[in-house]
């Protein structure tokens, strides 16, 4: 970043008034007997017909349209644990995504709890509150745990954007990159540099998908795990790979596909060149990729690759996701979102790719044209296409799943 | 309440999206560059600010004036313990009102709490996400504990409005009451049935401005409470009179103030008969007061009457405090909100009621004329002038109190 577009950043969250999002009334509140409806006396109404039928909120409050963005900020962006204070700016920005891009109203909770145990206590106690809760900025290996726990104890959909939202977003990509470079997603060598949270769901998604647990190969900063090594907790163990490769470069050998979630320029020229023909990389890390598009092309010409990055060909970002994973969810009251959905929405991403891009998006972008191949594996973000094809997905799979509380929407496609 | 009316509530509630707030961008989102600000990158500046300054919290989040509305739903309105999510509508409209009244924004977070301890731990540990917590609908004695405990535990304002909310508006009008009947505070008599949240509040707050113990009775389902009561909690025990008056109608003989936070219609004629020359009844059991204003001036002429009702004159309503207090506070940073903040809004609302009345508020009313006198004792709720006096003399005593942050605003009046 430059100093221009730091102050930039600084400036954009403080004017005219600090933080990005607010509060607005969705009721007329101009009368005395305005106020005599929203609060007292009218207000005993609603309040009494939730006590008889709690399903009733989603009737008369702003439960139903409401996903709080949850954080301890022991994980923010690739900065670490600094808390929950300053995860804020974060969490806040999350929540003007979900309205950009969703409609959905959401609000950001910064939740001072340094154990699983007193996050998961707090979360639960004020998820009434709540249509849906997006996790955020969860250090690994809490992060599953604290998941896990609030699926169980929660009656609304809770979801850990950083591991489910970066793993269908990336599945989507790398399916589409590996059509076009002729592979199939059950015979690739894939390795992975991270064993974070998104590293470890983005490995438990592409075997749902169709991965071999032996093709895959999982790095932490000790290098390939494997199931020699001491005290590994058991979302590492589940991918150990025993093969006899130690090293990035001996995993990285005749490999098909590097995804990178791990830090900056940690892929050398020279490991590319002895990957398999046709290699696809995602650098997903941010804001610097484990090797730059420039350097990585100048070593072969028959790669695909993606990164985290927006002034880059196909930019793996959760925008194209989490936004319209909630969507569907809230529209058909889904008690959880279950494989189901996230397979859902991986396929109706990449389907999306595959369909003519519109002309405002390529005004959106400055671009002349923008079609389906080594340079457009994923949809763009500014594409407006993407609320109804992954939300409507996601709400299909919902009811067809049986975790629907609602019938599919009739103003969703058929 | 009509079943018109009712309906009438539930429609409002309902039509045409569900509740009565949503979230709106306070920033532009519609360029790729606006979420490079917003979100991933740019978001990594602000929070790198706030890890080394936490107060850049106030600079680049919404924090500086965002007010959570929290409640365990153990005694909404006049409803009782109906739990949590059935006080979702009761603190959303809250939260409309801190908007509508003050521009604060205002989100309502419903906590599943029965203990007082899980209550306390569960709002410390999100309220860094906050500017200040106003408490609603919490049941005494537990909302005495809470609160104080809130108080210490975090270095925002946190204020139990049914409690002191309820204590500066009824304050205000009882000594501009007193004032027009030609008494004093510290000689009146004064009868306070109900010895709840509310109660305790106003009779403590009483107390500070100069109502003297010895001449407060108050009385709960058993009657006068007094000394000689076993199990008595420390709350009530403040309040023991042991004069030897036993029931209400032993209180009530010559009292000169009538407080009624009870129930309906618990107020004979007999006994407000027997009360002395120039009597003050507050009646605020919402919705029907202790005894209907009707009723009382056919048994004398000499009273004031205020109740909790819209459709009289005299409303007490907490809406004529906390939104302007809250705005005070925000505005100068106020770590509490002290007695001395308090004091300054009781002085404002009293000032303000007898100042002239301006044409849009009696419009407003469908009033040709209302002047501070018997029919006048506080300010209407649509009287825009609220804001700028309470939030400003608020604002004026944190800082000569010494728990303003800030030095005392440009825009507010010298």
């Amino acid at each position: 970043m430059t100093s221009n577009f730091k102050q930039a950043a600084l400036d954009y969250h403080e004017h005219p008034t600090p933080g990005k999002i607010r509060i607005e009334l969705s009721k007329p509140a101009n009368t005395a007997n305005d106020l005599a409806l929203a609060y007292s006396p009218g207000v005993a109404e609603p309040v009494r017909a939730i006590a008889a039928c709690p399903d009733d909120a989603y009737r008369y409050t702003s439960k139903g349209n409401l996903v709080a963005v949850i954080s301890n900020g022991s994980a923010i962006l690739g900065l670490g644990n600094l808390g929950p204070l300053a995860s804020k700016p974060v969490m806040e920005g999350k929540a003007l995504l979900f309205k950009r891009f969703a409609d959905i109203d959401s609000v950001d909770i910064e939740v001072k709890a340094t154990t699983p145990e007193t996050f998961i206590d707090t979360v639960a106690r004020i998820a009434d509150t709540f249509g849906g809760i997006n996790l955020e900025d969860i250090k690994a290996p809490d992060c599953f745990e604290i998941e896990q726990k609030l699926i169980e104890l929660c009656d609304i959909p809770v979801f850990h954007d950083d591991q489910h939202g970066t793993a269908i977003v990336t599945a989507a990509g790398l399916l589409n990159a590996l059509e076009i470079q002729d592979k199939r997603l059950e015979d690739a060598r894939i390795v992975c540099l991270g064993a974070g949270a998104a590293a470890t769901a983005c490995m438990n998604l592409l075997v749902a998908l169709g991965a071999r647990r032996d093709k895959l190969y999982m790095l932490d900063r000790q290098g390939v795990i494997h199931s020699g090594r001491e005290g590994l907790d058991p979302h590492k163990l589940a991918f150990a790979n025993d093969s006899g490769a130690r090293t990035l470069d001996e995993a990285l050998q005749g490999a098909d596909v590097f995804l990178g979630l791990s830090g900056a320029n940690l892929l050398t020229p020279e490991a590319l060149g002895n990957m398999a023909a046709r290699p696809i990389l995602f650098a997903c890390s941010n804001p610097d990729p484990e090797i730059s598009p420039e350097l990585a092309k100048s070593v072969r010409d028959d790669l695909i690759i993606a990164t985290g990055r927006s002034d880059y060909p196909n930019q793996v970002n959760n925008v194209l996701g989490f936004p319209f994973i909630f969507r569907g969810a809230l529209d058909v009251r889904a008690r959880h979102i279950n494989e189901a959905m996230k397979i859902a929405a991986v396929e109706a991403l990449r389907q999306l790719a595959k369909t003519p891009v519109p002309s405002d998006v390529l005004q959106a972008y400055q671009l002349d044209s923008l079609a389906f191949g080594r340079d457009y594996i994923l949809p763009k973000p500014m594409d407006a296409r993407l609320l109804v094809a992954i939300s409507s997905a996601v709400a299909k799979a919902a009811v067809e799943s049986g975790v629907a509380r609602l019938p599919y929407p009739a103003h969703y496609p058929v």
